[in-house]
C-alpha cells in the first residue's frame, strides 16, 4: 500500500470509520495514480476497491496495481453494500462536498441504516495541501516550462498583433514542448486587463499599454500558475504606478511566508498595504491558493482562510489592482513553504524578465 | 424574456413552484446564453438574477441581456434568502444531481424553513432534449465538420504511423478550422480497440487491422459525436464479420426510431441482434446518448431508459463489440427525430466512407 492511501487510513481512527468512500475523480488519482472517469475508490484498512463499469474494467485492471476492479452492475450503493457487508464494515467516511444530494439519497436508500456514512470533508485534500518531494519536482517541471513559455512570448507580443494571434503561438509552443495548458489561458491587453477572468478576444495589442498574461502548464499531472504584465511602448504613469504598488504589495506577503503563520495573515499583509494606497476596493479577490493536482486546490490564502501554513505546502501570491473600465495588473508566482519561510518557485534570471519597470 | 427561459416558467405550477435555482453552468448557459463559471441562476416568473462574485461581475454585466447581475458577498444563500424575502418567493426548484449535499445543508441551515427547497430533478434536462432549429443547425455545422475531419483522416491514417501522429495531425486540421474537439478523441489501433475508452498511445498502426477513431466537433456551442473505423489492407475475417453485424445491429435500431417509440425499445433492437448472434455479452454500454451542449445528454438510449422518443431529439446510435485482447467495433452516427421517423444527420456521400467492407 502506497504511503498516501497508509496516511489517509491511519486517519480513519480519528472519527471511527471502518472505511472510506472517494467520490471526486481527482482525489482517486491522487491516490492510486489511475486517471479515473465517472467510478468511485473504497478504502478499507487492508483492502482498496476501484468501482467502475463495463467501459472502463478492461484498463483499470492493466493501469491499477494493489487495488481489486470491481466492476458494479446494478448501482455503486449495492457493490458498496456487499463490499462492506462481507468485511463487517458499518461506518464508511466520505465528503459531502463531493457527493450530489441525489447520490446521497440514493445510497442512504440502499444502506438502510445498515451502514453510516460519516461526513469528514477535506480529509483527502488537507492531505494533498503538502507536497510531497516528488510533487514538488513535478511543480518545478512544469514552472521552468511557464517561464520559458513567458521568455518566448516577448518576442510575440507586440503592438498590431491580437489576443488571439497570441493565443495561437502560444498554443504552439506549448504543443511543442508535449504539454498542456492547465487552464485555458488570459491574454488581456489595454483596457481588457480589467476582467479578472479575461477571455481571449480578437483586440489587437497597442503601443503604451499593459498586457496581461495568466497562463498555467501541465507537464503531466501537478500544475502552474503565473501571471505576468508585458509592457509596450511608453507606460503612463498610472500604471506604472499601480505595477509598483502591486509588486510590493506581493513582497510584503511573500516576506511573512514560514510555517505557523496563518494564511489570513499573509492576505493581510498585501491588502492592508493596497488598501492603505486607497487600491482595496478594486482588489477583489483572494491573496492565492494551492496548485497541484488541481489548478484551484487547498491551501486557500484569503481573508477568512482558517489555514495555518506548513512546510510543504505550495500555493499562488497574486495581489492584483483591477480599475474598472481602464486597467488592471495581477503579479502571481508560485511559493514553497519552507522550513524556516519560504521558496519564490517562480523566479528564473534567465526567462523571468518581464516584470513590472521601476518607476 | 427568451423562450427557454419561458418555458422553464411555465412548468413552475406542475410543482407549485415560485422560483427555480439552476446550479449547473451548462444549464445557465442553456437558458442565458451566457458561459457561467462558478455562479448560479435564479429564475423568478418575472426576474431573473445570475449570482456571482467580485471576479465575474464585470463581465456577466456586458454580457447578460435581460438579466440582473447580483454579486453575492457572504454567500449564495444569505443572496438567495434577500432576494427571494422581498419577491415574496417560498417555494424554490433545485435539482438534487447538481447540488452537493453540502451545499445543501449550508443553504438549508440559512433558509431555517423560510424557504423551502423542492427537487425537480431533470426539469431543465427535459427542456433540453428537444433541440430548436437553430440548435440542430448548430449540430448539423459540427457534425459537417466532423465527416470532414474523417475524410482528412484517410490520408493520415497509414501502416507505420503512430496514434499519437494521428492525433497530432487531427489536432492540426481542427484548430485550422476554428473548431474544438469536444472530447479528447479516441485512435485505437488494432488491439487497442477493445477498450470502449481507448488513451491515445505511441503505438504504430500495422497493416491488416482496423482503427477504432471516435471524435467529436464543437464549432462554438452545440457538439456532434461519431465513430469511424478505418479498414487497412486485407482485413481478418473475424473483424469483417464482427463489423458487418455492429453494422447491421445499427441500422436495425435507426429503423425503428420515431416519435412515441420508447428508448429502450430501440436498445434492444441493436442489442437483440448481437445476442442472436452470441455478441451480446461483448457490448456492454448503452446504446446511445443525447448529444447538444454536453457530449453526453439526455436521452438516453439503454435497456432501463424511461424514455419515449419525441420529435427534434438528437443522438447517438452506437451499437458496438469488444472483444478483450482482440478487436472492437463501434460505429456511431448521430439521428434526429422527425414527425415521422428520424433523420441520420452524420451521412455525406462526399466524406463519409470509411464503413467497414462488405463481406
Amino acid at each position: 500500500m502506497n504511503p498516501k492511501l497508509k496516511k489517509l487510513i491511519s486517519s480513519f481512527k480519528d472519527n471511527r470509520l471502518d472505511a472510506f468512500l472517494v467520490t471526486k475523480d481527482i482525489n482517486i488519482r491522487y491516490l492510486v495514480d489511475f486517471p479515473a472517469s465517472e467510478s468511485w475508490l473504497l478504502v478499507f484498512p487492508k483492502k482498496i476497491f476501484y468501482l467502475t463499469d463495463f467501459r472502463y474494467v478492461l484498463e483499470a485492471k492493466e493501469g491499477l496495481k494493489s487495488v481489486t476492479v470491481h466492476r458494479y452492475k446494478k448501482s455503486f450503493g449495492d457493490s458498496i453494500l456487499s463490499l462492506a457487508f462481507s468485511s463487517r464494515v458499518r461506518r464508511i467516511g466520505f465528503d459531502s462536498r463531493h457527493l450530489s444530494l441525489a447520490s446521497y439519497q440514493k445510497l442512504q436508500k440502499i444502506f438502510k441504516e445498515r451502514i453510516k456514512l460519516i461526513d469528514t470533508p477535506g480529509i483527502i485534500e488537507n492531505q494533498r495541501e503538502i507536497k510531497s518531494q516528488h510533487e514538488i519536482k513535478q511543480i518545478r517541471k512544469a514552472l521552468k516550462l511557464n517561464l520559458e513559455a513567458y521568455g518566448f512570448l516577448k518576442s510575440v507580443i507586440k503592438p498590431g498583433v491580437s489576443e488571439r494571434q497570441v493565443l495561437r503561438r502560444l498554443e504552439a509552443f506549448v504543443k511543442s514542448r508535449n504539454a498542456e495548458f492547465s487552464f485555458p489561458p488570459i491574454i488581456a491587453s489595454g483596457p481588457n486587463s480589467c476582467y479578472p477572468h479575461a477571455h481571449v478576444t480578437d483586440r489587437k495589442i497597442r503601443n503604451n499599454e499593459p498586457v496581461l498574461v495568466d497562463m498555467g502548464m501541465d507537464t503531466g499531472g501537478f500544475k502552474s500558475d503565473l501571471t505576468r504584465i508585458f509592457f509596450l511602448g511608453k507606460i503612463a504613469r498610472p500604471v506604472a504606478k499601480v505595477s509598483q504598488f502591486v509588486k510590493a504589495a506581493q513582497e510584503k506577503a511573500i516576506q511573512k511566508i514560514k510555517p505557523g503563520v496563518r494564511a489570513s495573515a499573509i492576505d493581510y499583509q498585501a491588502r492592508n498595504y493596497l488598501s492603505k494606497r486607497g487600491l482595496g476596493k478594486f482588489f477583489g479577490h483572494s491573496l492565492g491558493h494551492g496548485v497541484g493536482l488541481e489548478i484551484h486546490e487547498g491551501p486557500s490564502i484569503s481573508e477568512k482562510s482558517p489555514v495555518v501554513l506548513k512546510e510543504g505546502m505550495v500555493f499562488t501570491v497574486e495581489p492584483a489592482v483591477y480599475l474598472p473600465g481602464k486597467f488592471g495588473i495581477r503579479i502571481e508566482d508560485m511559493v514553497l513553504v519552507t522550513k524556516t519561510g519560504c521558496q519564490v518557485l517562480s523566479r528564473h534570471p534567465k526567462f523571468d524578465q518581464t516584470l513590472p519597470p521601476s518607476t
